[in-house]
Formats: structure tokens, C-alpha cells, sequence
């Protein structure tokens, strides 16, 4: 037993438990009150389950999809989530993240820290079947929170359906499938005026 | 494309957004404020990827156990949360949960509310190495809140260290190799007074 990696894993545990406190700008359907990081990988990690058949890519690996979205939010303890319309926010995000995942990561026993910072970066470079899905579902989970809050966070930074239909582009490649469902959501946003034009 | 399996698929990921409404009797380390369920399903899906290696049993399936923890609080939507502590809503816990899971995973198309109900079974039965594992992680994980926050839901209920041993018992039985760490905490929770004897 190495009581020194234990406790490593131990800190990092507890240290996790930040993201809870990290607010998106997506509100819950359940209540008045903003998702945080916690709840929406959670969310991430149920829809990759249940949506892996829609999948591009025959072979894709959900098991690594589950542990990709488990941990794509963990550098925002340190660097805040960016709300993904806030174009001067996305300019130096990439510093602050990458920052972040190196201190992060590095509290793990070294073979885990890389593991886990390997997964995150795949995710962020979106190049992998695993990575695009993953990213997709990242794309689609805010949309259905959006649309089922009567567009509250659209609205609160004047969105426009243009820039919604751009922002899900990634669902229409990595799960076609789904793809005529959410277009459709962004239309009827439109037809019902909680989304403008 | 089956049109209204996927209405299904979506509407059921609609629906648990719920789950992040549900308050457990843990406060989360980093606020002042109860943990709810989907970020406490969140946290035990990473412990799971990095206590792996402790788990008892060689060949366990840590796919199946990332599946059944991120699923086995679906059922408190409609049946709450009751806490461990309480002996009489213990009583009647099984017959409301079960009743909610009917209801719950029959939102699915068939073969995918089989699958999860067999999941959400499996963990509540507690007999093979994955559900054992997925058990002892869901009593690993408020000790470690418990004792972040000095303590602070078991002053609140009056709950003394031989319960809270009981309790983490599980632990010593599908993650032997962090038991001694487990036991220590609560021992040094004595020590500081923030359990009681």
C-alpha cells in the first residue's frame, strides 16, 4: 500500500469538489438558479450513455467519451467557466485553462495526472470520434437547457439564432442523428419568441 | 431514424435534469450550501476512474460502475432523499423508490430503460463486485464532505462515530485498501470534536 498516492488521490478528491461552486451561464430546467460544472458533467455523462448509438464513428469508445466529460470542466476551478458568446473572455482562454490543468492535474499521482490531462486534452483539441461527441454533447446539453427555461440565458445576453444555430454546428457532425432534433428546438425557439431572430 | 425513440431519449434527459433539485444532508466542501444528487453522482463517477485500483475483485468493470453511479439517484426525483440516518423513512425507502423507477426508466425506449433499470437493481441488491464498489463509494464520498465540513451534517443530526463506522463498513469490505484512511478520518473527526464518541 503507498500511503503517499492515497493521499494524492485523497486531496484530489477533495479538491474536485470546487467545480460543484463553478457557475455556468445556463440555468437548471428544475429550478431558478444557474447550473454548475458539477451537475452539467454529470448531465453530459447520462446523455453520452443514452445517445452513443447516434455516434458518428461505429467504434467509438463511450467508456473514454464518460471519463472525457467527467473531467473536461475540472480546469475551470482555477480559470472560471467562459461564457461561450463572450468573444474577449475566449481570447486568452486557452492560456488560463491550460495553466489550470497543469496545476490541477499535477496534485495526482503522476500515471493518473497524465491519464486524466491526456483526456482533457483531446477533448479540447476535438480531433478524436471520442473528442467530437463529446464536444457535441457539450454543444447540445446548454441548447435543451436553454430552450426548456424559455430561453433565459439567450435572452440575458441577446443572442440571436444565427449564433445558436453556429454554436450547435458540432452536433450535425458528431451525432447527425440528432441533429434535425435540434435544429428544429432552435426554430420553434425562434416561432415562439424566446429566441430572436 | 425512429422518430420518437429519440423524442424519448430526449425527453427522459429532460426530465432528470430534476435530479439536480434533489438536496442531500451533505454540504458540499467548497460552499455553504447542501450537495444535490447529480453532483454527488458527478463526484463518485471520478472517484470511481481513480480508486479503481483498490476495488476488490480483479476483473472489476469500472464501465458498468461509471454507468450505475451516475444513474443510481434517478429514482429520488420522485421518492427524495432519505437520510441514511433516519430509521423510519428507511422503512418504506424500497417500496417508494421502486415505485419511481417504474415510472422513471419506462420514459426510455424499452431496451434502454431495461438497461438502466437493471443497473439502478444491481447497485441496490449490492451482490456483485461492481455494485459492491459503486456501494462503498456512495459511503465514501459524505465522509470525506462530513469531515471537509467539520462535521457538520452529523452534529446536525446528532450522529455518533460507532454509526458513522457502521455506515462506512461497505468501505473495508470493496475498497479494503482505503479503509485504513477511511477509519483514520473518523477517528481524528473524534479527536477534533466534530463527531461525537
Amino acid at each position: 500500500m503507498d500511503a503517499e498516492r492515497l493521499e494524492r488521490q485523497m486531496n484530489f478528491i477533495v479538491e474536485i469538489d470546487k467545480v460543484k461552486q463553478v457557475l455556468r451561464q445556463t440555468s437548471v430546467i428544475a429550478g431558478d438558479r444557474y447550473e454548475n460544472d458539477a451537475e452539467h458533467s454529470w448531465h453530459l455523462a447520462v446523455m453520452a450513455i443514452l445517445l452513443a448509438e447516434y455516434a458518428e464513428g461505429a467504434s467509438i469508445d463511450i467508456f473514454k467519451v464518460l471519463r472525457m466529460v467527467l473531467v473536461h470542466d475540472l480546469v475551470e476551478i482555477d480559470a472560471g467557466d467562459t461564457y461561450c458568446y463572450d468573444e474577449d473572455a475566449a481570447l486568452d482562454k486557452l492560456e488560463r485553462e491550460t495553466r489550470a490543468a497543469d496545476r490541477i492535474f499535477a496534485l495526482l499521482p503522476d500515471d493518473q495526472g497524465r491519464e486524466l490531462r491526456a483526456l482533457w486534452d483531446e477533448f479540447e483539441e476535438a480531433a478524436t470520434p471520442e473528442a467530437r461527441f463529446a464536444n457535441a454533447l457539450d454543444r447540445l446539453q446548454p441548447l435543451l437547457l436553454n430552450y426548456h427555461t424559455n430561453g433565459q440565458s439567450w435572452q440575458k445576453h441577446g443572442v440571436t439564432s444565427d449564433r445558436v444555430v453556429k454554436r450547435a454546428r458540432p452536433v450535425a457532425d458528431a451525432i447527425p442523428g440528432v441533429w434535425d432534433y435540434a435544429a428544429r428546438l432552435i426554430e420553434d425557439a425562434v416561432d415562439k419568441g424566446i429566441l430572436e431572430k
